[in-house]
């Protein structure tokens, strides 16, 4: 989508390493407007897949995914990244390896907001190895829910995630997808048809 | 505020130890429209303080905090509970002990997303023993940053934050205040003026 290509080319910085700071409108500092944006394309993207409920991951992701919900008029649940009072009874758990964070988390989501009778829309900030995104989707499948889509903001086009996951046969629609990098700033996005 | 009293009456369950589980709609899984309505009672509370920020700390607090910017157009700052690779350059920290989840943990934000220039309002799901609450505020302090006013949904009256926040002169709103609640599941909401 043009609008978030242009924000990350004005507001993006490129790190050492394939690493783009998106911090000052989308995963610390937050630009609720542009959110809204990411999350009207989602729903004209997968308005008519049936969807009850949007599931994302702790912390980033809780903001696309209620900007998302107010568009379907669902619930969101978002799965936790740490075991806690707030969760108790049965709960569904998968283990996913953080590169952000440099080990492994365990994400958790109560057994009682996910069951077969569930049209999922899958939501995150960012995919790259995808690892977080299998973790939600194993937690679908132990509740045999139903994955009727993917919806990414930026996808890193030159990792895995992305081609796994369309390989897999999961319906993936990424806003921008970075297909290379350079050190002095320059993003090259891929270009759809 | 009438309507999350309502819900907290249907949907909430008080366990022993003054635990209250609002995991149906506030922190776990998300009523998106009940959190617009969260969002909209404080900006018809505080819509006249100038304010410019909103900031609240991961992760129940940034469904509440983007709903309400919404209403005020205005940027939302998450502090984080972990160090990462997403947070460089020089922070603000402060240490917080969580009762949830019987530790104590290091709340981050970046330096550069908050100044003396900022008007702030802090928001949060639960406002307790105010310990978070408190952290926000002593970034804000080391910030030179204006905090012109809390909002809370739920404030669990029977413990010190509400009271120690209010006699330091800080404007709160808390749209449901429970003053006691009993084992067998009755709630007793403040009753305001």
């Amino acid at each position: 989508m043009e609008f978030l290509e242009q924000r990350i080319r004005k507001d993006g910085q490129v790190r050492p390493g394939n690493i783009l700071k998106v911090d000052s409108f989308l995963n610390h500092q937050l630009d609720v407007d542009l959110l809204d944006e990411v999350g009207k394309a989602f729903y004209d993207r997968f308005k008519d897949k049936g969807i009850n409920k949007i599931l994302t991951v702790e912390a980033s992701g809780i903001a696309i995914a209620c900007m998302t919900a107010r568009y379907f008029h669902v619930p969101v649940v978002f799965a936790k990244k740490a075991r806690s009072k707030n969760i108790d009874g049965d709960t569904y758990t998968s283990l996913v390896h953080s590169f952000t964070y440099g080990k492994d988390y365990t994400v958790t989501m109560a057994k009682k907001f996910l069951g077969p009778e569930d049209r999922v829309l899958l939501v995150d900030d960012f995919l790259a190895v995808g690892k977080a995104m299998r973790g939600l989707i194993d937690i679908c499948s132990q509740a045999g829910a139903d994955v009727a889509g993917i919806g990414i903001a930026i996808e890193k086009g030159f990792q895995e995630g992305g081609s796994f996951l369309r390989s897999s046969g999961y319906d993936v629609c990424s806003l921008a997808i970075i297909d290379h990098m350079e050190d002095d700033g320059q993003i090259f996005f891929r270009q759809e048809d």
